[in-house]
C-alpha cells in the first residue's frame, strides 16, 4: 500500500470526473452587501455574490454585528469548554429560550452547526426509541441522511413529498411501532415546499413522531420568522422543529426545539452535543439579536420575496430557463455539468458575478443548474445586470433557452455515491 | 407507543443513575479571567472557574478579541455559506496556511469543531483506503470513536499506550494491508502522554498511517505551540496531526493537517465538511491571531506549567489525593460519584469555585475525580484559596486524603453505554 499515491489518485479521479471543487476566496464587505472581494491568482477584485445563504443579509445588520462585538468585548472570543464543563454561557441560555419561543415549543437546544443538529437530533431520538422505524423523504439533506444512518434504526425512503407513498409505509408499520417521519419544509435545491399538514395528519392517524428541517425557511417565512410551519399555523403539530442560525439569521450554529422531555433526552444522550465545545457567547448573542429583530420586522421578508419574484420574472422574460420554485430560491437550468461550470466561471471572470454551479450528485444528472438566491439587498439594478450577464453567457456558451418546469426526478438518479451525499455543500 | 412518556422515563432513568447533568449558567469576564458570573435560582454571583479548557486564557487576550471584533466589523457575523458555496473567507484561507505552518505540513483544513474534524478526518481516510484496518487506543476521545465507527472499517482496540499490544496487531495485519493508527498525544482526563516515537517507529516498520489528536496540547507544548509532536521533534513522522482552536487558542473549531493529497481528499469526500456552513471570518481571524501570538510567545506556556506544577505541589502538600499527571491537567481523586458531585456542588455553592465533577462513564468507576486546569491567570493566591476550599470540602464530606497514583484501568470498566461514550463532555 502506497498511501501517498493512493490519495493522489483519489484526487485525480475527481478531476477526471469534473467533480473537483475549487473554493472561491471571498471577503464580504459590511455595508456593501452583497458585494465581496474575490482573490484569485494574486488579483483582488470586487464582485457581487448571488448564491449566499445569508438570505436576508442579517450577517451585516448593524444590531447583529454590534451584539457580536459587544459580547466578545465582555466575554471573549470562545466558550472555553463543552456545555457541561464550563462552556454554557448566559447568552446561550437566552438564545435557547428565544428559539423555543420562536417555534412555540417548551425547549430549544443549540449545536455548533445545523449539520450536527440534524445528525445528533435524528440519530439520538431514533436510537432511544425501541425498534424505531424512520420514514425519510428521498430528497432530505445530507445531514439528515447521516442522522438516519447513524441511528442504526430501520429506515424507509418515501418518494419526494408523496403522502400516499408515506401512508402506505405507515400503515404497514402499524400504530404500535415507534415511527419517526423526517422531512424538510423548503427543499433548497428546487425551492419547493412539503405538504406539512398532510404529513402531520398522517402522523396523528398512525401515531408517528414528526421531525421537520426548516433551515431554508426560518427567519424568512411566518409573521415572526418561525418558518413554513408558523406561516401555515402548523408548528404545534410537529414534534421537533430543526433550524439553523447560519442562513437567514446570519451567524453560525443549528438547533432543535420540542417538548422539554425530548430536548432533554437529546441534550443528555447525544455524543455530538455532549463532547463538543459550546458555541461562543458572541455568536449566541448575535443570533439572538437577529432572531428578535426578525420576529418584529417584516421588512426583510417582504423585500426578499419581492426581489426573488422580480428576479424570476425578469430572467424568464429574457427567455432564460427559470425552474419552478415556490420560494425565494431561483434555480436556472443548464442541464450539463461542463456548461454549468463554464457558465459559473464566465459569470465570475467576465461579469464579476459569483454563482456557484450545482452539479451531480447534489442534483440529478441532466438538471445541473445555477442556484440564485436574491436578497433584500439585490437591487433592481443588480437584477438587470444579472439578466444581461446571464444572456451574454447563455449566448457565448450556447446554453439552451426556454421554459423549465419542476424537473422530473428519476429515482435511479438519486442513488448517491458512498461518500458524497446530495444537497447543500 | 406513548412518545412523551417514553422520553420522560429516559430522563427519569438518568436522575435515578445520578447521571443527569445540570449546566452551570456562566458569563466569563474579559480582563478578570478566570472570574465569571454564575447565575442560579435567580441569583448572580462572581466565581472562579477552575475547569476551563481555555487553557491559556487566550479567549480574552486583547489581540485576539480585537481581531475578532475587527473582522466582524468588516466582514460580518457569519460566513454566509458552505465552504464550496460562497462561505470560504480570506481569513479562513489564511488560517489554514497558519495551521499547516504550525505543524510543518503541506496543508490544513478547518472544521467547525474538533469533534467533526476527528469524525470526518478519521472516517473519510479509513473509508477511502481499501480494506483499511484501524488501530485505536482504548482511551481515545468520543469523537475519534465516532470517526472509527462511521468509517465502517474493521477496527482493533489496543490497550492504552501499550506499544507491544499495538505491534502484535500490526504484525498480524501484515505490511500490505492499509492500516491507520489513531491516538492522542495528551489524554485529557488523566493528563498522561502517549509514546509517540515508539508508535511512529512501529508505523514505519509495518507501513501504517498515523493520525494523532493533539487537542489538549496545541498552543501549550513545543517552542511554537505545535504540541507534543513539535516538542519531541516528531511532527514529520506523523501523517495527520489534528487539533482544536477551541481550547488553548480560545476560539472555536477544529482542524487536520497533513500532505496536500490527504487533506484534499478529506476536503473533497467528507460529508461533515462539505455540507456545513463555514467558520465565520471573525473566528478564523481570531484563531489565526491566537496561533501567531503563541508561535512567538513562550510566556503563557511557561506560566501555565509553573502554576500547574505549583497547584499539584500545594494540593499534595495538604494531603489531597492528586493523581499522577505529566501535563498541565491536575486530577484529584474522589473515588465515588455521589461524593464527587457533592464536592463540586459545595465548592461552587460555599466557596465560589467552579470545578465540574468527572464521573463514569467519562472515567472508570472508582476513579471519579475533580479535574483542575490551572492557567497562567490562576495566581498563587487563587491556588491557596483552592487548597483551603478543597480541604474544607474534603473534611466536611469525609472524602479520603492520601496519595493517588496513576489509576489502574480495569478493562471491564471501559465498556461504555451505547449513547454516552467516554472522555470530554
Amino acid at each position: 500500500m502506497n498511501y501517498q499515491r493512493f490519495f493522489e489518485e483519489a484526487i485525480d479521479q475527481l478531476h477526471a470526473e469534473r467533480r473537483y471543487r475549487v473554493f472561491a476566496d471571498l471577503e464580504r464587505i459590511v455595508g456593501k452587501f452583497p458585494r465581496a472581494l474575490w482573490r484569485s491568482n494574486g488579483r483582488t477584485q470586487e464582485i457581487t455574490v448571488w448564491c449566499s445563504n445569508d438570505y436576508l443579509g442579517m450577517g451585516q445588520h448593524p444590531d447583529v454585528v454590534a451584539a457580536f462585538q459587544d459580547a466578545a468585548g465582555r466575554m471573549g472570543s470562545g466558550a472555553g469548554g463543552t456545555r457541561n464543563i464550563s462552556g454554557t454561557s448566559n447568552p446561550l441560555v437566552q438564545l435557547e429560550a428565544e428559539l423555543a419561543d420562536l417555534h412555540g415549543k417548551e425547549a430549544g437546544l443549540v449545536f455548533t452547526s445545523g449539520f450536527i443538529s440534524n445528525e445528533a437530533g435524528i440519530s439520538t431520538i431514533a436510537r432511544l426509541l425501541p425498534n424505531c422505524l424512520i420514514l425519510s423523504d428521498e430528497l432530505n439533506h445530507a445531514s439528515m441522511i447521516e442522522g438516519v444512518r447513524r441511528s442504526g434504526a430501520e429506515k424507509k425512503i418515501f418518494r419526494h413529498n408523496d403522502v400516499a407513498h408515506l401512508e402506505s409505509m405507515l400503515q404497514a408499520a402499524g400504530r404500535e411501532r415507534a415511527k419517526l417521519i423526517v422531512f424538510e419544509s423548503v427543499y433548497s435545491m428546487d425551492g419547493d415546499i412539503s405538504p406539512i399538514k398532510e404529513i402531520a395528519d398522517l402522523a396523528d392517524k398512525y401515531n408517528a413522531m414528526t421531525y421537520i428541517d426548516e433551515v431554508h425557511a426560518v427567519g424568512m417565512y411566518g409573521p415572526r420568522g418561525g418558518g413554513i410551519t408558523e406561516r401555515e399555523g402548523l408548528a404545534d403539530r410537529i414534534d421537533i422543529i430543526e433550524g439553523t442560525l447560519a442562513k437567514a439569521y446570519g451567524t453560525l450554529g443549528g438547533y432543535i426545539t420540542g417538548t422539554s422531555a425530548i430536548i432533554d433526552a437529546v441534550r443528555s444522550y447525544a455524543p455530538g452535543f455532549i463532547f463538543t465545545t459550546a458555541l461562543p457567547p458572541a455568536l449566541a448573542a448575535a443570533a439572538a439579536t437577529s432572531i428578535r429583530h426578525l420576529k418584529n420586522s417584516q421588512a426583510e421578508r417582504d423585500a426578499q420575496q419581492q426581489q426573488a419574484t422580480r428576479t424570476k420574472e425578469i430572467l424568464a422574460d429574457a427567455g432564460l430557463p427559470v425552474m419552478a420554485s415556490q420560494t425565494h430560491i431561483v434555480p436556472v437550468l443548464v442541464g450539463d455539468p461542463e456548461l454549468c461550470k463554464m457558465a459559473s466561471d464566465r459569470l465570475l471572470g467576465v461579469h464579476g458575478l459569483y454563482i456557484q454551479p450545482i452539479n451531480y450528485p447534489t442534483v440529478p444528472r441532466g438538471t445541473e443548474r445555477l442556484r440564485i438566491t436574491p436578497t433584500p439587498f439585490h437591487s433592481d439594478a443588480l437584477i438587470a445586470e444579472l439578466r444581461d450577464a446571464l444572456v451574454e453567457t447563455w449566448d457565448a456558451l450556447g446554453i439552451p433557452y426556454g421554459t423549465a418546469g419542476q424537473p422530473a426526478v428519476a429515482e435511479s438518479e438519486r442513488v448517491i455515491p458512498l461518500l458524497v451525499p446530495k444537497s447543500g455543500g
